[in-house]
């Protein structure tokens, strides 16, 4: 696989990934995490698979408490390379500084925003769509990566398509991004044939992502800007910035506006936002009731099934429950069900007010 | 309560309490357990309630390797108070050597023979019941304590009642005892208002038991009665004795014989085989979801229910799982429900063989 030149990936590091508590807390979020027992981290699998396209050309954006932990999980980038947000702002500010700073130092760039914590199937089919997604985005559209829907999700948002881009086989306009559906809705959605999961996956020229911004918040653009013609105004230009999400900031606009295409991805894409789904991902099918993250010789299932994340060394054994979700670690542990498994949510934020050590 | 002139205590204190694994091990046995957070063991609890009627007349029977901490228990008791027996005979060869060595001592001794792990409620009711049994047992009687049912239960062993003894209002005789019956048996038993629990306790004169034991097995109560006269024996008789229950050797053959009388007991009793029954004993009525045997602050139920046992410090959240089981120990974490709590024992037996330091 070849280098994409001038491609640059951007790397939103963030969120705490609340739904994974106790395994993945806001001290050591989901993306710092080995979550599928390969060895290496989300993030650190997420530069595995855009090193071969980007080369050295990396931009990861993360909060102020996790600079060091992702400088040490991806020792191969340089120092430049990880951007310190001083707050959260949400992923336009995130994103938008990225493509600032990329406007400023490569005026050929084209970049392609990957979140740090999703997980792809098939990366050779990865790196051809981003491959195909550049060169369309070359000619100066947002793109994004349509992801094909393989059951009727209410747990992402949706593409909805438009007509076939002539210029780009198998590339098509975005109609509009519409949020979470209900599993009913979802149905129909994928009956049409026209639907597909947004995976927040985008791919642009920066001056683009950041003149799209600017047609609906100039000074929010004019921000970025500024902050990146003259990095010492960071800390004090950047609390001002509106906490809103790339999707509500440019894309559901541009793709109003007819400005947004669609690129189709089939690698096998999954946000393991919940132990349901982490479930799903780690099944072999050859498992013989326990789904075990971690070494699997520690769990004993008797009529039981579901997802077992030991502590090193701990048996756990469980006995006439099936789809149980069991997560120990050393000073907090989950036992629910893969059915209940977004209401750890809750449980988050009642321990946030009382215990937030252990959040 | 005053005491009871020459009456003494035995206590055998063994059984690894295997359906209460994690918390029971064969290292650290339920009789060593506090298993109500009342502070004490519950082998400390059957001295606390037994010494007021027996004072310092106590024979603790122990496997060797509990010994010591058999002692550090008890440390009101003096060393000759606690027999280790070289390896486990079962219950006749343990209550049958204190037998032995009673006869000896004190000529008009009665014992009493009270396992270290069952819990009582009423304590009071209690002596008086074992002040009437003693009553009993000095006319040459076999005597058992027989516990007023509270529920068909399938997990006890019952006492058939016989006729009432003209002598001791109260007490009748024993017709037999009968062996754990089937829920619906266990209905019949109840409807007929002739059957109670067989609680394992026996008050009788030590050469009544003796001679009853040398009814069916003479060499058996010879040898108890040679290992009393000379304890220099012990080691190398003691290998050889039968490996039978106190019920089989002599309770059965004895009430066939019209030879035993029950005194009624009706002070609130359980032996705590499993989570099940401990979880019912710990029932408090006031539960928000979750009986918790330890600090209940660590303890989170959403839209769940049943017994959690947290290690010191550790939070514990469950979700959506009603009459759960988990009970978290540093090295082993058992998750079930109370319907399957007996089924802890298929656990054990396979960690037997696999991680056997775990048992």
């Amino acid at each position: 696989m070849t280098a994409i030149e001038h491609f640059w990936a951007v790397v939103p590091a963030g969120g705490a990934g609340t739904r994974l508590w106790p395994l993945s807390r806001s001290s050591s979020p989901k993306f710092l995490r080995d979550l599928t027992g390969g060895g290496r981290s989300m993030l650190q699998e997420t530069y595995d698979r855009l090193a071969p396209l980007a080369e050295e050309r990396f931009l990861v954006v993360t909060g102020r408490g996790h600079r060091d932990a992702v400088a040490e999980q991806l020792d191969a980038l340089g120092g430049d390379a990880i951007l310190a947000e001083p707050s959260a702002r949400d992923s336009m500010a995130a994103i938008g500084l990225a493509a600032a700073l990329l406007e400023q130092a490569d005026p050929d760039a084209v970049m392609g925003s990957f979140a740090a914590d999703h997980v792809i199937g098939d990366v050779d089919a990865f790196g051809d769509c981003v491959r195909t997604a550049v060169r369309v985005a070359l000619d100066g559209w947002l793109v994004t990566l349509g992801i094909e829907p393989t059951f009727p999700s209410s747990a992402f948002g949706y593409i909805h398509l438009g007509d076939p881009l002539p210029d780009h086989p198998g590339a098509c306009s975005v109609r509009e991004f519409v949020e979470k559906p209900s599993v009913s809705v979802a149905e129909d959605y994928l009956a049409t044939g026209q639907f597909r999961w947004n995976a927040g996956m985008f791919v642009v020229r920066p001056t683009v992502l950041l003149d799209l911004l600017a047609a609906s918040d100039p000074a929010f653009a004019a921000t970025l800007r500024e902050i990146a013609a003259d990095r010492s105004l960071l800390e004090e230009r950047w609390p001002a910035l509106p906490k809103i999400a790339l999707d509500h900031a440019v894309a559901e606009p541009a793709a109003a506006a007819g400005k947004v295409v669609m690129v189709p991805a089939s690698f096998g894409w999954d946000d393991i936002g919940d132990f349901d789904s982490l479930a799903t991902l780690l099944e072999d099918g050859t498992a013989t009731g326990a789904t075990v993250l971690g070494d699997p010789s520690l769990v004993r299932m008797l009529d039981a099934s579901g997802l077992v994340i030991p502590q090193r060394g701990k048996v756990i054994a469980v006995i006439g429950l099936d789809d149980v979700v069991v997560i120990d670690t050393p000073d907090a542990l989950l036992v629910t069900t893969r059915a209940r498994a977004q209401d750890v949510k809750q449980i988050v934020g009642e321990l946030k007010a009382t215990r937030p050590e252990l959040t």
